[in-house]
């Protein structure tokens, strides 16, 4: 499996001329405060991120969540739960945009008020519904991410645990 | 602003007198596959871990979420949604658990069917209501975290883009 390296990520964040009108950049430090660690591997039918959908759909295509060990066992009861929150990591977007133009809106915008994949930190959440479970993968739908996307998290989705 | 350190943290996991019947640990590995940035603070008035509520509720609290430099640039819109997603790092929990126990639950489970915090990556999700904006500051509710928690994405809520 291969995923994005610092130096690439660092070498398309140089690479300005992908840049469109009012779409601001800020300098990028390599600091990491914290360190996340890939838990699995998410497959689905989309392979590049034009491709992708918008949004994540819940009457969309099959996809599939691979778990690596050590992480297998921390499945156990997942299946008690019709609905999952998934987090992953966007590991083709770049990470120094504050203002960006939405696909098919020229408006430039903040970015914390879009869901696009590019942000300081490129993390992607889903509520998936969970079709099925072979071992350590879980069958689910209702993502929007490019194939081989690294996981990061898994958890019941907040509704199942509401206040009355 | 103190956050825990890689050492810390590692001697909080090697400490097992804290683990309960059941609950069982992983070797944590220390390697890191992906950085993350601290891109604000929240302030919320629960103290300890032990004080947060079990879940954030939009008719709790009033709670303080500021960006920090160079990201404040990235609120510009973020006044249009009534509801935002908020995405913190849980900097006291530890990693290594996949079995363990809920709060008011003797029987151990895998993490993955928890929304504890104690997760490989501990990283909390919630919907808040935007209530207000004070320069850098989002007041919200609905928070569920420590008073202190790193800050690593805010973004709309994906109620806002589902499709018809």
């Amino acid at each position: 499996m291969i995923f994005s390296s610092t130096r690439s990520e660092t070498q398309r964040m140089q690479n300005e001329g992908d840049m469109r009108t009012g779409e601001v950049a800020v300098p990028w430090a390599a600091a990491t405060d914290a360190g996340l660690v890939f838990i699995g591997r998410i497959e689905t039918p989309w392979k590049s991120r034009m491709a992708c959908p918008r949004q994540g759909d819940e009457r969309g295509p099959l996809c599939r969540i691979t778990l690596f060990e050590p992480w297998t066992a921390a499945l156990d009861g997942v299946e008690r739960f019709e609905r999952l929150e998934a987090i992953y990591w966007l590991h083709l977007a770049r990470r120094d945009l504050v203002r960006q133009c939405a696909r098919q809106d020229p408006v430039p915008r903040g970015t914390f008020a879009l869901r696009s994949p590019v942000r300081p930190n490129p993390i992607g959440t889903s509520i998936v519904r969970l079709e099925g479970i072979e071992g350590a993968t879980l069958l689910v739908r209702g993502l929007d991410c490019v194939d081989g996307t690294p996981l990061i998290d898994i958890k019941p989705d907040r509704a199942n645990f509401r206040q009355a």
